[in-house]
């Protein structure tokens, strides 16, 4: 998926939500858990009333790896029933992957070969070539760890040679790699003051914000300061959404839910112009 | 596995050999990708004739992964082989993981309870809580991501406050969280005049030194920088062992070479007087 494909989905859905489906065995509702591949259930269930309000989709690898083969096969499956019923949502693996360039290359094949996502989080701390295997498919994106959203953010991130911070050096020195039709970055909704900062350095990028709801970050706050005329926001939701409600009407709950959020953003599309 | 039994592991076998099973199925022999599992296949034969010689196996997840669910199949056959034939072996799970906390959980739970790893490497970019939840099992490691071996480590790594590197910066904040008894650092041995600089720093821990052979680092160089009275040194060697032959006789001279490092390194163990 190209730059404008996304820009035409955030238009036509008035919405640049991406749910999040850190879909933890451990939080899911009792009725599920009897079927055979019960994650899986429960994603299905949650993209068919969410699919109308999001843009993307983002399972975190963490919750699936966590289950062994199993998880591996919700995951599989998962992908496959949102590109079979739902061509048009971005799908990105919140994995977090980056290695030595011999290696990411493998990591590259297990995304975008084996599996179908579009885009792939990275840490960046390796550098150039561990970033560039992902980079190396057409239509397919990167979308490197700038500052998180996480307390940990401080230890390192703001680290800084003279006026320059670690996450800034990171954003500057990226965009030798490639461009913001191939490149976005991650930035926490928990600093959403620093967007302002980050948009001087990437003003045409997309950035993927987490942090929203449960750990506290604000939307309108990411919009002020992150909004640009082609949105450049995916921000997301994962368990203000997936366990909003933990009964039988755990679907319907978050297919409400993921409403609301898309018409607080179609809100912000219009009053930012972007619509 | 504890520190002390660790260095008691090195004294045993006069040897400081990791042995890294990067087992790529594109460069596996022949013969071999006939059966079920053919990954596991060959890491059993590695295992069985360089165990002798080896302090610690690290397979590294990009190459299981890449295969989906077959690969996740062959590591957690590998994990329980070297568990039950060799229970003094230390096994690190190469996978450079870090995320939030809540979600690092998850990867902590994958790789100490679901398999049974002593060691994992976690990339240090997201700070504290990315690390923390992988602390919290008893006699288990982190291994951070301090000075890598690859060309990209120059993009972020060097970058410097005053006169702290980043890569320092990494080792003192982390000693913060966890001592020698649990936390371990990844140095390149591409770097190896570096680690002098670093061992100012961390005098006492284990160092994991990838680089040396393929990657064109010297095992001398990291000796002489790097050593400590307990050794200290876990030095990885993936392809110049596992793949420096493919035809039948994979594994007989996989042992061989494996035989020759530990010959070199009893040598450097003795005139450093460890042993």
């Amino acid at each position: 998926m190209n730059y404008i494909q996304l820009f035409e989905q955030i238009k036509a859905k008035r919405s640049f939500l991406c749910t999040g489906l850190d879909s933890d065995i451990k939080k899911i509702p009792e009725h599920l858990k009897a079927s055979e591949l019960p994650v899986f259930e429960f994603n299905k269930a949650i993209i068919d009333t969410t699919a109308e309000y999001s843009i993307a989709y983002k399972p975190n690898l963490a919750f699936y790896e966590s289950l062994g083969i199993e998880g591996w096969k919700s995951l599989e499956l998962t992908v496959n029933y949102i590109r079979n019923n739902y061509p048009e949502i971005f799908i990105i693996a919140d994995a977090k992957r980056g290695d030595i360039g011999n290696t990411s290359n493998l990591y590259a094949r297990a995304f975008f070969e084996n599996m179908n996502f579009d885009a792939v989080t990275v840490a960046p701390y390796m550098g150039e070539d561990s970033v560039s295997p992902f980079l190396s498919y057409d239509g397919k994106w990167v979308i490197l760890l700038a500052l998180t959203s996480n307390k940990g953010a401080d230890d390192f991130q703001y680290f800084a040679e003279g006026n320059t911070r670690l996450f800034e050096k990171v954003l500057t020195k990226s965009q030798e790699w490639a461009d913001e039709n191939k490149m976005m970055y991650v930035v926490g909704a928990t600093r959403a003051e620093m967007l302002e900062d980050i948009r001087k350095i990437v003003p045409n990028h997309f950035l993927l914000v987490p942090g929203v709801g449960a750990q506290g970050g604000s939307l309108q706050e990411v919009a002020k300061y992150g909004m640009n005329s082609k949105c450049g926001l995916l921000v997301n939701s994962s368990r203000g959404i997936i366990f909003a409600d933990k009964t039988e009407n755990f679907a319907k709950v978050a297919g409400e839910k993921a409403k609301e959020m898309q018409l607080e953003m179609e809100e912000l599309l219009k009053s930012y112009k972007v619509i």
